[in-house]
C-alpha cells in the first residue's frame, strides 16, 4: 500500500508526498496537529492539513526568517519568536552570543510538546538555558510588553485561525511598542506568486508603522510555489545590512542575504514598484 | 467531476493542478505530448507527463535561461536555441535589437505545431523574420556549426530520453565548436534540491570546457522544488555583468542578474564551496 499526503495549497494547487508512517496525531485546542514521516522530507509537521516545516527544508525558512534581522542588529539580546511551536526560529537565535534570553510565545502547548518529542533537530533550543517558552497568545504577550526586545520574528501560520491577528495594524503597532527604540522585527508573510494582496497589505502596513519597512524572499520547497516572502520592519537599522560576525548556516550567508532583497518585477510591485 | 493533474516530480513527491480541460493530446514520434488548461496556472505544456510549461510562470524560466547570458555578451547577433519547442527562449532573445538571427532547432516538430496553436502568448516569437526553426536533432545541428554563433541557449526536457545528449560532456565540446571566440551559452540545469548530483556533473563538465562557468538560480513555482538552477559558461564575457541596456520583463532585472548568482550555501556545496 502507498500512503500519501496531500495539501492543497490553494483551491487548484496541490503538494503531494509519500508517507512512511503517521508519527503522531492529534486534535488540539486549537488545531488538528499530525507529524508523518515522509519519503522526500522527512518528518513534516502538518497543522490543520496544511505543511509547517519538514526535516530536509527547515533550514531554509528558519534561518531566513532569523538572520537577516538578527545581523541587521549591532547587539540583538533579548529576542522574542511569536508562534514558531516547532523551535526551529529560536535555535537559529541562539548562535548569537549576543543574545541573553530568547522567548518562544506559542498558543498551542500541544505543537510544543510533539515537536520536543518528534523532531528533536528542530527543536533541540527548547532546552537552552537562555530560553522561555510562554504557553500563551502572542498577540496578548505583546500587547503586554513596552521596550523590551531587540528583536521580534513572528514566525506564525497561514492567516487564517488563531494566526489571522498576527496580519493587521494593530498587532503591528504593538510589536512596535514592544521593541526597544533601535528594535527590528521580521515576519514570515507567504508567497508573492499566491498571496499577493496579502504581502502587500501586510507591507503598507508595516510600511505605516515603522521607518523602514523591506521584503526579501528565499526557495522553500514544502511550502505553496516554493518562493517565500518574509517582510523586515527596522526602527532604525537597515535590514539590508550585517553587523555581525558569520554564524553556521546551511542557506543564508552575507552574499544571500544581499539577494534576498533583490526582487523580481512582479514582486517589486507588491511594495510599489521601486528598487529597494 | 473535478479532473487533476498530478506530476510525480520524484518518486515520492508530486505537484496537482485542478484541469478545466484538456486542450490537445497526442502520441508524438517522441514523446507523450498534452497541453491542459488549469485553473492555478493556465495552460500547461506536458511532455510524457512532466509540467514543461505553463501561461502563469513561463516568464521566470524563460527570462533567466535567456537574459543573463544575452546581457552578458555586448552584442549578440546570431543566437541558437537548442530545444525549447515552445518558443518562450525565441521570445526573450527577440527583445535585443542587436539580433540579426534566431535559431530554433527542437527535435520534435509537433511540439512546435502544438505550441503555435494552443500557447500563442509564448510561441508568438516563433512569426519573426529573424527567425528559423529547424526541426532536428540540436546534438547533430550542434556537431555540424562551427563558429557560428554568439549565444547558445539549452532548453531541453528533463535528462531523460532524446533530452540525455544534452548533459554530456561531449556535447558541451561541441557547444563550445559552435559558438564564436567571444561565445557564450546557458543551460537550464534542474533542481537543487533534488538534482543535486546532475548539477555538480554538468557543472564540472562544462567548467573543464569554457575558462568561465557559473550557476545560477531562479524560482519557478512548476518545476520541482520550486528553486531552478542555470548553468552559464562563458568563452571570455563573465556571465555575471550586464553589458546592454535593458529589456521589458516581469522577473529579470540587473539587481535580480547580480542575485541570482549568490548562492546559499547548499548550493555552493555543487559547485566547489566558494562564492562566485
Amino acid at each position: 500500500m502507498e500512503l500519501w499526503f496531500t495539501e492543497k495549497q490553494t483551491p487548484a494547487l496541490g503538494i503531494t508526498c509519500l508517507v512512511r508512517e503517521t508519527v503522531c496525531r492529534q486534535k488540539t485546542r486549537y488545531q488538528d496537529l499530525a507529524i508523518i514521516d515522509t519519503v522526500e522530507f522527512g518528518r513534516m509537521l502538518v497543522l490543520d492539513g496544511m505543511v509547517m516545516t519538514t526535516e530536509k527544508d527547515e533550514f531554509v525558512y528558519h534561518e531566513m526568517l532569523v538572520h537577516v534581522v538578527m545581523q541587521a542588529h549591532p547587539a540583538p539580546r533579548h529576542v522574542l519568536v511569536v508562534g514558531g511551536g516547532d523551535g526551529g526560529a529560536i535555535r537559529e537565535v541562539l548562535k548569537y552570543e549576543s543574545v541573553e534570553t530568547a522567548t518562544l510565545v506559542e498558543i498551542d502547548g500541544e505543537v510544543v510538546e510533539a515537536c520536543r518529542k518528534y523532531l528533536p533537530q528542530i527543536s533541540c533550543g527548547l532546552q537552552d538555558p537562555r530560553v522561555t517558552v510562554l504557553i500563551e497568545d502572542g498577540l496578548e504577550h505583546v500587547k503586554r510588553s513596552v521596550g523590551k526586545y531587540d528583536v521580534i520574528l513572528v514566525d506564525s501560520t497561514e492567516p487564517v485561525g488563531p494566526a489571522r491577528g498576527l496580519f493587521t495594524v494593530e498587532f503591528f503597532r504593538d510589536v512596535y511598542r514592544a521593541l526597544k527604540k533601535d528594535g527590528i522585527m521580521a515576519a514570515q508573510t507567504e508567497s508573492p506568486f499566491v498571496n499577493r494582496e496579502l504581502i502587500k497589505e501586510v507591507f503598507a502596513g508595516l510600511g505605516g508603522v515603522f521607518p523602514l519597512a523591506r521584503l526579501y524572499l528565499a526557495s522553500v520547497p514544502t511550502y505553496p510555489s516554493g518562493l517565500w516572502s518574509f517582510t523586515a520592519a527596522s526602527k532604525c537599522y537597515d535590514p539590508k545590512n550585517c553587523r555581525q560576525k558569520p554564524v553556521e548556516t546551511k542557506y543564508y550567508n552575507f552574499a544571500v542575504h544581499g539577494a534576498a532583497f533583490c526582487l523580481p518585477g512582479f514582486v517589486r510591485e507588491l511594495v510599489g514598484g521601486k528598487e529597494q
